[in-house]
C-alpha cells in the first residue's frame, strides 16, 4: 500500500495505476461500516484509494473537531489488511492552503432538516467531496447509508457538476443490538451505550406503525425516545428520499431520519420506507 | 470535427481521443480573440475541444441573455477551419437539467468590483467552468485576458477544487484603433464604435501617468472618459492582480480595469501594470 500525503504525490501514483478507480472517503477511526465500503470498492475496482481526512470545513465548532477520535496508525493497519492500494492522508494545509476561498453549495443542503442543526456542515461536505472526486478522478465513490442526507447531497453534487463518478451507497452496519456503528460511539459511557439503542428502536417502531401520516409517526417515535432519560431528541425528519423535502403523507419512498443527543454525544440514524 | 450536443456523447468521444486535451470555453459569436485561444490550444494539445454555450447562469437579466449575439453555423465553420477536434454545443437543459441545484462560489467573487454591478455573474461563471473542466477532464483551458477578473476567479477555483487543469490566459486581441475585440461590439452604432475607443485610451493614459497613487490614476481616467459624450463610466478598479483586492498604492502587479456603457452596450477592458 502506498501512503500519499500530498495531492501531487497522489496524482502521480494514480497516473501509474489501473482503472476503474474506487474511492472511499473517510475521516479515519475506521470501523466495520468503513470496512464494508472498502470491501465493496475492492470487489468492483482495479485501484482502491481510501482517504483519511478529518475535514475541518464540516465541523461547526472547534471543540467538536478537536473531540473527533483519531487513530491513524490503527487505520493504516486496517487499510493494509483490506488490500487498499493507496491511502491518502493529507494534512489540513494540503487540502485548504492559505487563501482557500471556494465553496460548493447545494440549495438542497439548506432546505433539509439536519442542516438546521449543523450550520454550514453540508457546504463543508460537498466542498471536500468535490475536491476528492476531482483530484482522484474516481470512477466510483462509496458512502454509508447512515449519513443518508449526506449521500443524497453528494449524489446531486456529483451529477450537477458532472464529476463523472458513480456514487454507491452501502447499508448501515449495526451492532447486534441494532445501534448504528459510528466513530462517535466511543464517547458513550456504558449506560449511554445502552440508552443509544433508542434510535434504532424508534425507527423499528416507525416501520411497524402501519400509518402513512408523518405527524403520527413522529409523535410515536418522540414518545418512545422520551422514555429514555439519557436521551434528548434533536429532530425527527420524514422526507422524500430523493429530494429531501419534508412530507406530510408517506407516498413515495420516504426517509425517516433522526438525531438524538445521548449525554454529550450526538447520534444519527435513519431508515427508508418504500 | 465531431459535434457533440450531449454530455454523454462528449465523454464517449473524449474517451477515444488522445491526451493532452485543451479546452476553449466560449459563448459563440467567435471573433479573432477566440481564434487566438483556439490556435494556442491547437499548438499545445493532441485533442482540442471548443464549447459554445451561452450560459444563462451568468446573465443578470433575461433581456441581456436574449440580446447576446448568436451565430452557431458561422461559429462551427470557424472551428472547422481552425482544426478543432470536437465542438461541444449543449442545449441549456443538458447543462442545467430540471432540479439543477449546485453553485460553485468563490469568496473572491463577492469582493471584486465587477461583481458589484453584475449580481451573481461570477457564481455563474465559476459553476459553468467547473462543469466544463470536470466533464472534459481538460489538461489545459484557455481564456482571454479581456475578462481579467474572470480569469483570476477561474484560476483560483481550478486550484481550490483540484480540478487539475492548467489555466492559460491569452492577451486581449484589439482592433487597429485599440478597441478590445468583443462579441458585444456588434451592438455599437458607427458613432458609438468611435466613442468606444475611450476605454483603451484611458488605459493608455493610466500607463503613461507615472504615478503610483490609485486615486490620481482613477481621476485622470475618469476626466478623460467624461470628454466622450456617448460614454458613461460604470467603474474603474485598481486592484492587486492576484487577489483582486482594491489597492491605494501600486506596489505589486496591479490590474486596472474598467466598465463603460457606450449607448446601451456595456464594454470592459483592462491592463496590468507590473
Amino acid at each position: 500500500m502506498k501512503i500519499c500525503k500530498s495531492i501531487d504525490g497522489l496524482r502521480a501514483v494514480i497516473k501509474e495505476g489501473k482503472v476503474p478507480l474506487g474511492l472511499v472517503p473517510t475521516m479515519g477511526s475506521l470501523h466495520s461500516g468503513h470496512i464494508s465500503l472498502i470491501r465493496k470498492a475492492r470487489s468492483e475496482n482495479k485501484t482502491v484509494v481510501a482517504s483519511i481526512f478529518i475535514n475541518p470545513l464540516q465541523f461547526e465548532s472547534t471543540d467538536d473537531l478537536n473531540l473527533y477520535p483519531r487513530s491513524l496508525e490503527n487505520d493504516l493497519g486496517i487499510l493494509r489488511e483490506e488490500c487498499v492500494d493507496i491511502a491518502f492522508t493529507p494534512p489540513i494545509t494540503e487540502m485548504y492552503p492559505r487563501g482557500f476561498d471556494t465553496i460548493v453549495r447545494l440549495g438542497l443542503a439548506s432546505r433539509i432538516f439536519e442542516s438546521q442543526f449543523r450550520n454550514g456542515h453540508f457546504d463543508g461536505v460537498s466542498t471536500v467531496v468535490c475536491k476528492l472526486l476531482s483530484l482522484t478522478r474516481a470512477d466510483r465513490a462509496y458512502f454509508g447509508q447512515k449519513d443518508a442526507q449526506q449521500g443524497v447531497i453528494i449524489n446531486k453534487m456529483n451529477s450537477d457538476l458532472n464529476l463523472g463518478a458513480e456514487i454507491i451507497m452501502m447499508p448501515t452496519v449495526r451492532e447486534t443490538d441494532g445501534l448504528a456503528i459510528s466513530s462517535r460511539n466511543v464517547h458513550l459511557s456504558p449506560a449511554e451505550r445502552k440508552a443509544a439503542t433508542i434510535l434504532h428502536k424508534s425507527l423499528n417502531l416507525a416501520e411497524s406503525m402501519g400509518t402513512k401520516d408523518a405527524q403520527t409517526i413522529k409523535k410515536g417515535m418522540q414518545t418512545m425516545i422520551e422514555t429514555e432519560p439519557l436521551a434528548r431528541l434533536e429532530y425527527i425528519s420524514i422526507s422524500d428520499a430523493f429530494t429531501l423535502e419534508e412530507v406530510e403523507q408517506l407516498e413515495k419512498p420516504a426517509l425517516i431520519s433522526l438525531a438524538v443527543w445521548v449525554g454529550k454525544t450526538r447520534l444519527i440514524d435513519n431508515t427508508t420506507l418504500k
